[in-house]
């Protein structure tokens, strides 16, 4: 998948410096220092999970087949109270593994505890834009220096937005219009356009909330939101699934990404996000797996299949959303998503080389007619055998060069579990 | 996963003579002449793919995002006309090794040349219910004795039916209701009752054959196909996209199986099942992956998790079809559809050994708070490392101990692909 989004056959692809730098369909007159053999394989950009949350990881298949408030409020946040840094740490390692595995090679997350987040991004190699995902219930008492999570948000600009070269982009997150008020709007929207940072919300994800904000302000919430400059910065727009057309003319104009979880929407039975209509609208859109606990999995893969058959389901219409434009959204509108947009997200020298390989030797790829309707409708993150970011390998053929698994899992088992979910005797 | 669907945690499962002989929490007293050491794995029973048609791997990717007339008529007939036996055998082949991989181990066939089919299954080891689907364009001429497609069932009826102690079940059918008439409904109907075998069908997959229906007869499909006594032999009925409320009822009482295929009606735009109301109704629920062409791979927990997303999804209610009803859709639920509910579908002693192993060491499936929730909502096809039928392993670790492989490829290179790929030079 080169810049014009073409398969090229017999292709080769030079990586040197951390950059990619040569493609071409002869092999370059140079010897390379180590070359991987790629034949029955498929070299592809890296994918971008523009909405997740990592540590999340720790609470997968703990409370499904719940109405979203019960889920929420007795499962998901009594446990994200007992959470600390170790035990985010070491579930986010976990998390990035499993992306790595399946070949994300940038995600932006937003969560809680995310120096512990930060730490577990710069270990791995795998670039990420954080966000710490802010609330506000009691604005009364707000103040931005010393409100606890902006508070964090500062501290995690100044010590990792920009690290290792901008691996680490650090972004300002409002969680959602109806989990906070416009003191915090306000506020953040500041700090973040002063700042130059990007922003991170959910927005108009269930039907209720949706309505909810139209109800007490007469506003849609992206409507209610923009009124508040929210938008100002470069804004990820997660979930999307109630937008309506003036709210998607709006966020086009302010450059605003929806991003499009489709699995995550469908088993929470939040709706279905009417993504050809925001395309159409003018809107960047990308994926995001959300957080493991929702999904139930970080395969992005799944999510490239899912987002082009719903958007044939939704319109009845099977030319809807092609293999090809899937892609886009999980490759070069996720960058874009990221403001990475001329670092990755395409194979083209001068890019960094987060690239990822597939085997395409298996059963179920065979015959291979279509390369890009194998990737879209056919293959998994576990046909991923390969996963390079900025020309290093961080991961292949089931192991990892950054990632002590074995260890994870020692900290998982002994701290991280006993502290999320035994319950405390007294 | 017992007879009771409970997960049974350090169980211990005993095989002899292809059955399984043994199921407790304790070891048993003999000690038996080969251990597969399940420690970090999960066995369940193998999955039932009751709607396939597995030479359509060769058309696998060839054709995608077309509207059906385009993709039926301009891709895949033209295509399907060149089949020969030995590019079905191949193809089906391919199939199999794919649904093995995938922890497949009974699989509903409904195509054309079957016998070569037939051999693929016999040499492979899995279980099939094979059918010859059946049109008929032109009543005028038809005789069940000498049409073309009606001999052939007569014929792999005589041939394979019953074969290897039951594995094979040969069955008849009706390709759909808009494509054929009374005359074949009738004579199949009487045959498959006569000869006792069971009856597979596609019925009511899109809307516009459905109205088209009651347009012409004042009747829908299943009200239609009834008169006929096409459901007096045990029938699953593929896709059941736009049943109605009386159709239900009315297969409820014929026990007739819906065959839900959710990835396929979505690739094709065909609509959303409502499996809430067919179960409500009484009818047997089971799971397809519909042919490679339209899904486009096999591997059925993509369908059990689709089933559970879009039920959730249609009924906007997040507690819908929770992970354990999604699994006897694709196990319990399959064989009654199969006619084996005496003989597979789940760990029971006295039953067939058709049990799979899922590595839950991954990344991925880590933590694991709840078996039946990982296997829905985060497991895949690749995280099967072991497939076995009747007490014989046809597929671990990447290998198949039936299926050559190799010879398949070349098979399919050599011969399969030129006869229906490459354009006559005339």
């Amino acid at each position: 998948m080169d810049e014009r989004m073409r398969v090229l056959t017999d292709a080769f692809v030079g990586v040197e410096g951390g950059k990619i730098s040569y493609l071409a369909q002869v092999p370059p007159k140079e010897q390379p220092g180590k070359i991987i053999e790629g034949t029955g394989m498929v070299l592809m950009p890296g994918l971008i999970n523009t909405h997740t949350h990592l540590p999340m990881t720790i609470l997968r298949g703990c409370a499904d087949d719940y109405p979203l408030a019960v889920w929420l409020n007795d499962h998901i946040f009594p446990r994200e109270e007992r959470l600390d840094d170790r035990t985010v740490k070491a579930a986010a390692l976990l998390g990035i593994a499993e992306c790595l595995r399946f070949g994300i090679t940038s995600v932006s997350d937003m969560y809680d505890h995310c120096g512990a987040i930060a730490e577990a991004v710069a270990q791995s190699g795998i670039k990420a834009n954080l966000s710490r995902g802010t609330t506000l219930f009691d604005p009364e008492t707000f103040d931005f220096e010393t409100f606890p999570a902006t508070r964090e948000l500062v501290a995690l600009k100044e010590q990792w937005h920009g690290y290792d070269n901008g691996r680490i982009q650090v972004e300002a997150s409002i969680h959602a219009e109806y989990t906070s008020s416009y003191e915090l709007w306000d506020a953040l929207a500041e700090y973040a356009a002063n700042e130059g940072i990007g922003m991170q919300i959910h927005l108009s994800e269930t039907k209720a909330e949706h309505e909810a904000c139209k109800e007490r302000y007469g506003l849609t919430p992206a409507q209610l939101l923009d009124c508040h400059n929210v938008f100002l910065p470069r804004t990820t727009a997660a979930h999307c699934v109630w937008l309506e057309p003036e709210d998607m003319a709006l966020l086009a104009r302010r450059k605003v990404t929806a991003v499009h979880c489709p699995v995550s929407n469908l088993k929470l039975a939040s709706g279905r996000a009417d993504v050809i209509a925001m395309v159409k609208a003018g809107m960047n859109v990308a994926l995001g797996t959300d957080g493991a606990s929702s999904n139930n999995n970080l395969d992005l893969f799944e999510e490239i299949k899912a987002a082009a058959l719903l958007a044939k389901s939704r319109s009845m219409d099977p030319k809807a959303l092609p293999a090809q434009a899937a892609l886009m959204m999980a490759t070069v509108c996720g960058a874009r998503a990221q403001r990475r947009e001329k670092e990755c997200g395409m194979i083209k020298p001068g890019m960094d080389a987060d690239l990822i390989l597939l085997d395409f030797t298996q059963p179920h790829l065979m015959p291979c007619h279509d390369v890009m309707s194998h990737l879209c409708y056919t293959a998994s993150g576990h046909d991923v055998i390969m996963t390079m970011v900025r020309g290093k390998i961080l991961y292949a053929a089931g192991k990892y060069t950054t990632i002590d698994l074995d260890a994870v899992v020692r900290e998982l088992a002994e701290h991280a579990m006993p502290t999320v979910f035994l319950e405390k005797t007294e």
